[in-house]
This record gives C-alpha cells, sequence and structure tokens, in this order.
C-alpha cells in the first residue's frame, strides 16, 4: 500500500476487505479489466521497480534518512505485501505465503489487518536480507501470474489494478526517499551517472493564458482507475482565470532569495514564516550556496544552477510556493482551475519514463496547446485545501478510512513529476501533502 | 487590535497605516459613520468592558494560564492601546501619549508599528499596575471622545469603527481566558454567581432542514462594517444540502463518549488521532467525570451534565466535532451552506447581551423559521478551510499582512456564542481557529 | 518546606511524619530548643518574612517567571503551611485549620502527606487572594505561639525549629524569584529603590591562601540545628592547597567574555558547551551588554560594569564557574577544602541582614583572616558532585525521601549569599543546584 | 578513538597532537613499549575486530538504532581512521591515505583535527561501501606493520599503544551496539547462534566481605598503559566497609519488580523517579514479560528467566541500580571501595575471550579469594560521581579537552564487561556514564 507519514494522499486501494460491495468497483475502476492487458502490465510494472534499485547496493538500501522516508528494502518488500495481503490470501486457495512474520513486519499502517512495527524502525531491518526480499517478490510474482491465468474474479482483478497503482506510488517515493538518503551522505553520491542535458538556454517567457468562468465540472471521469478522492465528478463555479504559461524556474527563485524573499516576513503566511525562523530555511531543500554560487543536488548528483537556472524550481514547501507567489505578485492556482486548465490533454511531459529523473527546462513553448509543464517535472502546489469533493462517499470498509483520514491540514498538488510513472498521472489526480513538505519534487505554477 | 497565538482571524483593521488608500474604505464600510451614533457606540463599548472585568480582583487579572491566553489586564490595555496608536496619534495633533512605554508594551504583534515583547511575558507585567491601566484608559477615552466632537475627518471615524470590532473580539476573548484561568486554578472559582437556567428539559428532537442546490452568493452585502476575509461577495455552486435544526448537545455527546468515541480511530482524522494520543483526550475541554457523573466547567463554575444534557456541547475542537459527525453518520456543514442558511435571518439568539455566559438548551424550536441557535451559543465548526474568497485582495500596507497571513492550516467556525457581542456578528462573519482548538466556545452542528 | 523544581537541597525536615524516632532527633538538632528563645525567634522570622513583601503588590506576587521560580504570594502561603501542616494539625488538639482546601492546595511535593498541585499551576492561583493568605499567616502565628507559651513537647519545639529553617530558606528564594520576576518584566522595575553602593574601587588583588594536607574532619558539629546531609561528621585526605583570598569579580569575568570564554569549546566541559550552545550564553543571567557597555540587574535595579566592576560576578552555572576557571588556570575547590578554610570563622560578611541585596565588592582585605567573602555575597560552586557522607543515614519515614532522593546529577555550593539571613549559614551547610542553574545569586571562588 | 554520545570515558588519547610533551607519555606509558610485543599484539587485536563482524552482513553493520551508538561499519572505518590520522599521517612521511576524504568524514569529534560529520548521519553512510573500508583496514595494518618494522620513535609506539586500547574499547561498543540493533529490529535476530550455557542453578549465598577503612592509596600504579583520569594514584581515607560477594542476579532483581520497584517513588532519586515516569521503564533493557514469564535479549538471542536466573542482572541504569540497592536496604559502592577491594586480583572472569558474551551465574564462590565477578559480567554502577582524581591535570594539548571535559554529570562504572577484552581491564580502570544509561553491559553489586 501506499506508505506515508503525514500527508501523502493515499491509494482508495488501502484496507481492502471482504465487506467491500460492488459499488465501490463500480465507482472506481471501469470493469472488466482485461486478463491479458493486466498480467502484460503487471509484469511490466514489477520488472520496473526492480530496475529503479539496479544502481543501488544493499547497503544503500537500508538508509532512511528521515522519518518521512523508507529505506528502499522496504519499498520492495512492502509493494509485495500488497498482492501477497489483499489478493493472494483472499483469492488464490492454494497460495503458501513465503513467510508467516512477513504479513506483519511489512504492514505500513493498516490497523484491521495486521499490528506493524513503528515506522521509524524500518531502518533495523538488515534481516530478512535483501536476497530473501528479491525472492519473497518473486514468489508473488509467479502467484499473481498463476492467478490471473487461472482466471481471477472481477474483484481480484480490481485489486490488482490497485496494487499497480500502489507500486507506482512507491516507484516513487522509492526515487524522492533515495535522494534525501543520498543528500544526507556527506559524500553525496549519484543515483544517475551523467548530467543532465544541458539547461542553460533561456526559459521561454513566462505568460498568462485566460480561462473562462463560469460552471466548469471536475472530478474524474470516463472510463480507468481512479482514487475514491477524485470522486464523485462534481460541479463548480469558477470566476475566469489565467494561468502561467510555464514553472517557474530556479533563475526567478534565486531571484526572490536575492530579493531577501527569506527574510521578509510580510511575504509569508504566519505558519510559513514560523517554519522558516524555527527551521532556518533559506533556500529550498537541496540546494547549497558556494563559492560556485548555487547549487542544487539532484538524483544525478550536484548541478550548477549556472548551468540549470531555466529548469523548474522543485523541493520547496507550500509556504515558499505560496511566498514566491506574492512576491511575484501573482497567486497559485486552485485545484479545480488547475485541473480545468488540464482535462483533456495528453498526458505528456518529463515523466519516469524519460529516465531523466531531473526536471526539465521550459526554453520553448509550442502556442495554442495550453500551459506547458502540466504533468511531469514538478508536482505543483495548488491554493486548495485537501478536502473532500461535495458528496464525496467514504468506502466500505478498513478501506474508507485511509482516504477521508487525511483530509486535515494538507494542501493539494496537482500534476505529477519528473519520477512519477506516466501511466500513473491524470487531470483529475489529487496528490496532498502537509504544507511543510519539501523532500518530493514539488513547484510552483502561477496563476492571477 | 485583535491578538492570537495561534487561528483566531484578524480584523480588516489590523496594522493601519497612512498608505491606506479609500479604496479600502469604500470596501469594508458604508461611509458615512455618523459621529454622533459612534460617540454613543463608544463610550458603550468601552463602558462594556469595563463591565465585563468587574467581577475580577487585580491577581485575577494577571493569570495567563495558557500560551494562546492572555491576562485580564493586558487585554484592557491592548484595546486602548490600539485608538491610541493607530487613531490618536495620527489624527489628533494635540495628543499627548499617556506613557511613552505603552506603545511597544502593549503592541500585540505589530511589526511596522514597533517592537513587542513575547506573548508568553504578559504574565510578567505585575507592573504598571491595573490602576495605571484603568487611567490610561480614560485618558484615551477622552481623547477619543474630543477627536469625535470636534469633527473628525472619516477614516478617523472609519478607524475608531475599526477599534470597537476589536474592542468587540477582545470582550470575547477576555471571557474565554479567564474560563481558561479559573478552570486552571484548582480551586476552581466561578466568574458569574447564580447557576444557569435549568437545561434539564428535553432537547427538541433534531431535524433536518433542506436547501436547494445551485448558484449561490456568499460573503458580505450591503451597509455596514465588515472584515475584508467576507469579501468579495461571489457565486458558489452547492448541492442541495441539509443542516441540522439545533446544535449537537452534551447529552448527545456523552453518548458519543459512552460509545467509546474516543477509543476508535476510525472515527477521527489522521491528525485527529494523534491529538488524542498525544493529549490524552477523553472529553471536551472543561469536562470532568467523577462520582457525579460528568460536569463541566463554565463561568458560573461546575455543571452538573444531568442538569444540562440539553445544552450545546461546547470546547470541542474541529477533530472533535468531525469525529462525532461521522460518529452520527452526518457531516459539517461547509460555511458556504452555513452563510446560505443562515442569511437574512435575525441576529438572535444567546448572545453576550443575555447576560447568561453560558450555553443554553434548544427545547423548543419554532417551526418555520430555519436552523435554532445558528447566532450566539456556540461558535459552530465548518467543514471549510480558512482560505481566501476568489479575488481576495490583500489590503495595502501592513494591514494587509493580517488578514491573508493566517490562511493556512485553519478551519472556519460561524455564529458568535454566547459571549460573542450581537452587534459584533452576521451571516457572513468568519471566524477561524486551527483544527485542535478548544479554549473557544466552539460547538457542533450536523449537516447531510 | 523548601521547594524547588530541581536540584536545592531539601531540609532534614521535610516529610515529618510520626513515625520518626527520637534518635534522629538526637543528631540533628541539640536539645532542649530553649522555648523562650524559639519564641522570640519565632516571631522575628515570620515577620522578617512579611517585610520582604512590603515593596511588592498583590500583582507582583502573583508572577511565576520561570518553572523554577514560585510566585511570591505561593511562598507566604507555604511557610505557613509548613506550621500548620507538620506542627499544629499534630501537637495543638485544640488547632482549628484556617481553610481545609490549603492543606493540599499549599502543598510543594510531600507524596506521603497530601496530593498537590502541579508546581507551574502556581500562576494561577489568583484566589484566595492576597488578603485571605495573610490572614492565613496571623491565624498560624497565633497558634504557635500558643503552643510554645503553653509548653509545647521538644519534638514540637524540634519541628518548628526546622519550619523557621525553612522559613529562611524560603525567604532567599522569594527573593531570587522576584528578582527573575522582574528582570523578565520588560518595564524591569526595582525591588529596592536607590543604588547600592559605589563598588569602582579597585578590587583587592586576588592571592591564595594555603592549607596544609593531611587528615581533616568535615560536617556539622557541636551544638545547633543542622540538616541531615550534613551528617555525619567524618574523616577527608586533603592534598595541601590553596583558596583564593575573594571571589572572582564582575570585571574579571568580563575580561574571560571578552577573551572568547563563551566561544571557545575547549573552555567548557562537554555538558557545559552543550548548554552555552542550546540556550545561546554569552554572559551571565541578567547581563545585557549595551552601548553603555554591561550592565545586569538586580534587586536594587540595573547596574553599570562600570560602576560596579569590583562586585563579585554573581549568576553563573557551575559550567560558567568551571570554564572560567579553566581560563583562569585555576580549578575550582572541592567542598570539603572550603569547609576546612571556612570551619571556625565567625559567620560575618554581606547576608540578608546588610539589606544591600547585591554582592559587594572586596576592595581591601584583612590579611591574617583567611579567605573574604566565604559567607555572604554569592554562594560558591565547589567542584563537588552533591552526595551523601560516607555513613549517611536517611532519616526515618518520608523525611528521609527528600535528602537522599536529591543526590544524583547536583553540585554543593557553599558560604551563602547576600539574601541569605546570616543564622542560617554555617560552615558545614551544603546547598546544591543542578549546574546549569543560574538564578540564584551564585559565584566563583578559584583554588589551585 | 573512542566514540560516544554522552557519558562513557574517553582514552587519555583523545586528540592527539605535536604539541603534545614527553612529559604526558611518562606519565601515561611505561616506556619503551617493545616494539616486537607490540607488533604481534597490534595484529592479534585488529583480527580480532574483524572476528567481531563475521557474522554480520553488510546491511546488519548499516544499523545505527539509537543515537548512542554507530553502526558496526563505522566503527571498522573509525578505528582505522586513528591510527591513519595520529600515527601514519606523522610518523610515516612515505604514507599515503587511502582516501582524502576519510580523514573528516570518520572523525568522531575532535574538532582540532577535521571538521566531522554529526553523529547521527553515520546510518547514512551507505557509501563507501564495507569493501572499501575493509581495504581501508588492510591499508592501515600494512602500513603500521612497516612503520614498526623500521623502528618507529617512542612517541610513535605509545600512540600505536594508544590506538590498540581505543580499538578495544570499540569492539566492546560494536558488540553492545550490535546489540541494540539486533533488539530494535522486530525479528530479534541473534548473533551468535547456540544457547549459553545453562545458567538455572542457584547462585551462591549472597554474603559482604569486610575491609578495613583507613588511608587506602587508589589510581593507577606501575608499568603499563593506563588513561589519566586514573591518574595521579592518591589516597583516600575510607570507612570500613563491605562488599557483596557476588553480582545481583536477574532472579533477585525479579524479585525488587514483583515488589513494585517500578511503582514506589520512595525507593528512587529524584531524577531517577522522573525518568522511571517519562520512559515508561517497568524493567531493565532487554527484558520483556510474556505468558513463558521474564525473557531477556542477549547476544545469543532471548533468553528465559527461568533459566537464567542466577546471571547477573545488566542493562539497568544507575538510577536502578541504586533503587535496587535502597529496596535491599544495602548501598552501591564508591569507585575507592571497589577498587580497594579489587587491587592485586588477577583479571579473570568472564571477559570477551570467553566468547560467552552474556554475564554467567556466579554459582559457587571460592572462598578466600575475595568477592566474585569483579572482572568481566557486568560492569558495575558505584556512587561515585565522575570527577578528576585531586592533582588531575589535564594532558597537554587537545588531548586534555576529552578527559576533563565528561567529569560533570556522569557516574564511574567498575570492572569490565563480558564484551570487554581482557588485555583492557585493571582495576584502576574507570568507566563513565550517564546515569540514565541501560545500553552497556551494566549491573549490580551491592555495599554496606
Amino acid at each position: 500500500m501506499y506508505d506515508i507519514h503525514v500527508g501523502r494522499g493515499v491509494a482508495a486501494s488501502d484496507e481492502l476487505n471482504s465487506s467491500q460491495t460492488g459499488d465501490w468497483t463500480m465507482r472506481t475502476v471501469t470493469l472488466p479489466v482485461p486478463a491479458a492487458n493486466l498480467a502484460a502490465r503487471f509484469r511490466t510494472i514489477r520488472q520496473h521497480t526492480l530496475k529503479l534499485v539496479e544502481p543501488l547496493t544493499p547497503e544503500d538500501m537500508m538508509v532512511q534518512s528521515t522519518p518521512e522516508a523508507s529505506p528502499a528494502k522496504w519499498h520492495l518488500a512492502h509493494t509485495a505485501w500488497f498482492f501477497d495481503s489483499f489478493i493472494l490470501r483472499e483469492f488464490q486457495p492454494s497460495y503458501r505465503p513465503f513467510d508467516a512474520d512477513f504479513a506483519w513486519l511489512f504492514n505500513s499502517y493498516y490497523r484491521s489487518f495486521a499490528a506493524f512495527p513503528e515506522k521509524r524502525l524500518r531502518s533495523s531491518f538488515s534481516r530478512p536480507p535483501l536476497e530473501a526480499i528479491l525472492r519473497y517478490r518473486a514468489h508473488v510474482d509467479a502467484a499473481i501470474e498463476q492467478l490471473i491465468e487461472g482466471g481471477a474474479p472481477p474483484e481480484a482483478l480490481t485489486r490488482i489494478e490497485l496494487g499497480l497503482n500502489h507500486e507506482e506510488q512507491h516507484q516513487e517515493l522509492l526515487l524522492t526517499d533515495i535522494l534525501h538518503a543520498f543528500y544526507t551522505n556527506p559524500l553525496r553520491p549519484a543515483y544517475q551517472s551523467g548530467a543532465p542535458e544541458d539547461g542553460h538556454a533561456e526559459a521561454a517567457p513566462l505568460t498568462f493564458l485566460s480561462f473562462a468562468g463560469g460552471i466548469h465540472e471536475t472530478g474524474h471521469t470516463g472510463a480507468g482507475f481512479c482514487f475514491d478522492n477524485e470522486l464523485p465528478r462534481h460541479r463548480v463555479w469558477l470566476e475566469p482565470f489565467a494561468i502561467a504559461s510555464r514553472l517557474v524556474t530556479c533563475g526567478e527563485y534565486a531571484e526572490f532569495i536575492a530579493d531577501g524573499g527569506y527574510r521578509r516576513p510580510e511575504l509569508w503566511l504566519s505558519a510559513g514564516w514560523d517554519t522558516v525562523e524555527r527551521e532556518g530555511w533559506t533556500a529550498p531543500l537541496y540546494w547549497t550556496h558556494s563559492e560556485c554560487g548555487w547549487t542544487f543536488f539532484t538524483l544525478c548528483g550536484e548541478q550548477l544552477m549556472a548551468r540549470m537556472a531555466a529548469a523548474p524550481v522543485s523541493h520547496v514547501s507550500y509556504y515558499e510556493a505560496d511566498a514566491y507567489a506574492r512576491w511575484a505578485g501573482k497567486r497559485l492556482a486552485t485545484e479545480f482551475e488547475w485541473e480545468v486548465a488540464a482535462e483533456g490533454r495528453p498526458i505528456e511531459g518529463n515523466l519516469l519514463e524519460s529516465g531523466r529523473l531531473v526536471p526539465f527546462p521550459a526554453t520553448a513553448l509550442v502556442r495554442d496547446q495550453g500551459p506547458a509543464q502540466q504533468f511531469g517535472d514538478c508536482w505543483e502546489w495548488t491554493a486548495s485545501a485537501y478536502l473532500g469533493y461535495p458528496g464525496f462517499r467514504a468506502l466500505p470498509g478498513s478501506l474508507g478510512e485511509y482516504n477521508g483520514k487525511f483530509m486535515s491540514g494538507l494542501m493539494v498538488l496537482r500534476g505529477g513529476s519528473c519520477v512519477s510513472p506516466a501511466a500513473h498521472i491524470r487531470a483529475s489526480y489529487r496528490n496532498f501533502f502537509a504544507p511543510e513538505t519539501r523532500w518530493q519534487l514539488s513547484g510552483i505554477r502561477l496563476a492571477e
């Protein structure tokens, strides 16, 4: 399942149990999921997770450098645990669990399923060794493929789809967690060798694209999987608005810093200023100032601002995004404005599949195609608090607990990042984190 | 000005300065304020503050029992400081300040006006003595009255109106702060002697009143003062909704407790459950369980639940209101639903002027008059995060800092309480506090 | 009883109960206490406490500016409570308590006697009012005097002696607590008006007085009251040592600061340096640096270093005393060395009775009289951890709990201060506080 | 060097630098160190460290389960770093460092040598990989052996001796740290397979052996290495005392628990009781109560109390040792009493070389041989605060910083444990930790 300390949205899939009705299935996934496609998708996604850990050693996969993060080894185990616990044990009578202890050891927080260890203890899981976890994954994979081939019931297929969406979320977390781990290591190793493509070209001029006001519909529609917090699709009244043609760049953000952005309380929300003072923030997470000017740490190692000034700024909190917007005389978009601007556009951009793993500059924007960089590069903080849509109905059973329960104190982010799998992202997708969160690839799009 | 540690809304009036344009004036107050009425209103409100401290000794007025609260003496001084700092020094050339140190000593948090002491130090202000503060108030009162009589400019009159709204907010805070102070004193003295009227009569049955969906307008309209966070009036799309005929009672809330409400994580928001565990909450603030059953502490001293079961429950956090609603199979209203239900109705109810100082049972509801207890008794937590309305424009100057800056992490409350002055409350009034706040008179109205 | 948050020694008298045997009495007080003298002493000491609060208003007596301190009103009540609880209730059959609630309300921490409120709540005790506390004291005084006149049993007399020692300790605490309260008040009022005598004269040269090594005896001896931690008198082996002729002055300490004393970790104990960094210490408590140079706050208000450079430095922690000594190439004396140097000398010095209330410069030292300033001015940090003497025997009953239980983590101070009553101090007296403590009048004497 | 968070003594060797004089050498090591013996000893000790990590995987060696502990990989690197930094770089002109970054990366806290990372970051050192650390050790080993063979100057030999003592200290820490790591892992793996020898035999009766009072000498004497805190040898006066014939057993400690030991504040030092309440202690660290009764976790895995009741209790804090002694009507010995009882006896006992790795029961005591278990099994908390001996002189240079600086707030332990190398322990050896420390093998010996 999708595991976080605070904030990040939890999939509709969380805590499945047998009391779940077909009604929910109808609302979130268009059935039937074609079994053949699913088998192929299953193999691809599961393999991709293993591909992501190829640059890592068993020692790397032990590191949990902040309580928000988890070791890579734990991500590998927990994503197998999902299929093990919510599908195989329930739908495959012949299934033999790999290890009886894993049922609780790799549970994240599903109280109704089993006890689970405190999150901070994950850094002590030197045993079971990585090699055992890899065998666990293979064991689960074989059983799932057998289940699909043997003609799994629709509910099982639905849950497999859910398990894959869950795995995609953990692919992103695995990368943002290892980025934090490598930043914490004083040697600052790079996850991916080779410099990212040059980004010193001038960013395209920042313009604003206008949208009409009136009644709009937002929320998931049509076929395909979605999480329950994207439902129900509903009407909202919007005033006319305009949204920036691209993300705010590192270079632009450096101007905000140079203009005293982190020393001027009048630019900040009260809670934001408190955080700046308490944490001593003077720049986004991973930024360092040295004699070479600003540098920032990425999955491709330390980058020179001078070379990447046109790349979107990332690893900023909501407070910083809001303060920047105020400084710039603009504001952030609401999640509804964002969605209206995004709906119907193809899911194209600098997503995980590009292999870049760092946000990419928008140097030339194609006119008449709407805002650039809406999908990929950086998650975009919106001005909307994460709350249930009108008529939001909690899913039956424990599952219901894991969506509604985060609807307090968090802000919505939209659009995915350069480490989000493309298949995982859509216009109605709602990500959510606490406003002080910075270890995700979160950036800024202005509105007015 | 209106001073709080976290959460409570700050008046549009906060941090006035001379760069302020007439534009703002136009938006928030219908001019001209008739000087004659204003003088009378000034005298009345200022006198009422003194009346509120009559039951208190100078020693009582020293107590600051929680960092959120302030000593009563400080409230007396700070409300005079507002008129002193933002009106007399600016508009009354002949004005002689009472004491040069007071300009910074009784500043709450107006950075652009003067330095100010840390809030927690207010409990050390044994000097100046109460007697000096009372002379300070008289000094300011005389000067303001002279200013009005002498023909104050419109801007001065507007700010006096602002100062009076500010004073009304502090009247409420003074009472909620002294309630906390007396609760903290192990002897539990009562602010007001004499038991509140009997409340053991059965509460009226709880029903739900329906409202049509569609496009509605919300926000302040018409003549009269409002704060800038009530503007601009704007359209919202609402689905059809129904709102409870009265507030949740103490007796009903006790059933929630008896049903294990504080021991069942599935009823709570994640952040709420964390708070329950961290703080060890088992009941609303001021509730005690003894051999006499539940009692709760009020400005009239300790009350027996057995005698007051039909009174509205108060001193619950947003988390508790939300958990109760989930337990009851209902939800909280949004602030827009609440406002639609309240708009156009007379501001009548158990407000400060009733002199009761405790929420009052709704035993018989008059049909065809809309939801009972919307004004007064308890502030009602809504399901809406405190954010700016579409098109919200920060006021010019420092003033602008003090409304927008709290628009993060807080929830909106509506309707006023039994310690809110009636003249201070209106359908569009937005109060706001952090979701864990309990020392205000905050209660629960269900919706569906 | 003698009440503290951490550290300060607690009298042998703490938590008396009826299981106490005569054996203990024999060990700590030479009997019989002459009743006539005791009555006079009782009146004098009790009156003196009231005299100490004369410069204070009822509002002043409400302030508790740090968790270590207590409001002056509480000191007044608690010292009456001692006689009430441990003497009158037990030895005066006709005694009628003043108020039944006071038995627990003004208990400090005697678990076996009654429940008690948390210490931090004392700042909320606006009720009972000061006037009631003064009547409580008078009520207790009358009853005690009646008990003495009526021929109290020896044990009652012993406990009255104990109560008076307890009261003397609280006289000192009352003054150090009010000093902290007035320092916390941004207006910085003075407790005593009028500048202290001029102290700008050069301090006498600092020399070292030698003492022979060998077997010495330390611990209380002879007639008169002592606390049990001063017993048993026992032998110690000392190497030859020398002790400074006077205390370290403010001017000398300022040189340490100017030489980077607070920026050089090599001068500090590890725990001391952690404290310097965590607390941001750059000077003793109450010192301020402004354009006038150093000033320091005292019971006589703010003093200019320029005028008081020869006065002993006070309000330093053990860590600062130790770092200063290392910087000076010296060390602190052990408590045994200190006692050997002090034993047999008259208890003369700048003690409470001088009325100065601030440490006084040693400008001219009389030769052949041993170290100056050993009694009074400032408590002197020693290099000795506060532990039980060999053969230390816990008193029977709850009393035993309150001496031994602080024998961990604290350091011994010796000699009394300018706010210690002279009758309370002796060569064998052991005061003890946590090494980070600064709100007491604690200073530095070097040794080598 | 010997690295700790708080508490553990730091060797005289810490922070060597070139300003060090021969004088210090004279005081702590009897020269000349015979080069041939040293070379053999060097090989043996360095090899033994590698032998200790044989049961561990690279993943195990990443775990840092408490801020007090370090990962095993770090211990391996840091002990090589000592020889690299303080010997090879200074005395071997031809030496080529293995990796320039290691000079600061594996520094523990030697400010004057190089910058160093925060201790908590050590758990992020997945790079350099274990394999590189092992090559680093081999590189250093070859260079040191070459240095010895080439005729190292006396000072270099002295420092090599120091480096070996340092390595021995880290051997013990490596084992106590991995014990904590494996206890934190919910699977509770064992470091060493195979049950420890049976310990259910009755413990020998606990008797007390008497020692005469008078003037004794304590502190290091004779030939051989010692740390500077063991000097100077000096006289102390002791009253006659008696010391227990063996350590307190697990079974005896369980009686203390059963008698409410952890619920009775009167048995505890004040700071100890605060710790019990804050930490929720109900038993020694690593003890668990289940349906099988008490079990405790060791380097040989979980042990049943029923089988090991006669084994010495370990992993108790000073507070627990002190409370147990009070409950038993006894006391702890001072470090001087302990040393007098131990001096002149052979260093025999259950030390690291026994290979047991768990404390061993004393079932039969040989008469006339003094107290059993004085060396090995468990470190013994003494009643002595860790302070400098009379005449203790700080070593010149940075070295001096690292012994004196811990002389505040810590208590002395004596005698070594079952994971202390025998060659490392002697009668005058002073170990020291904060009174709340429990992750070391610390036990209880009574005195009277």
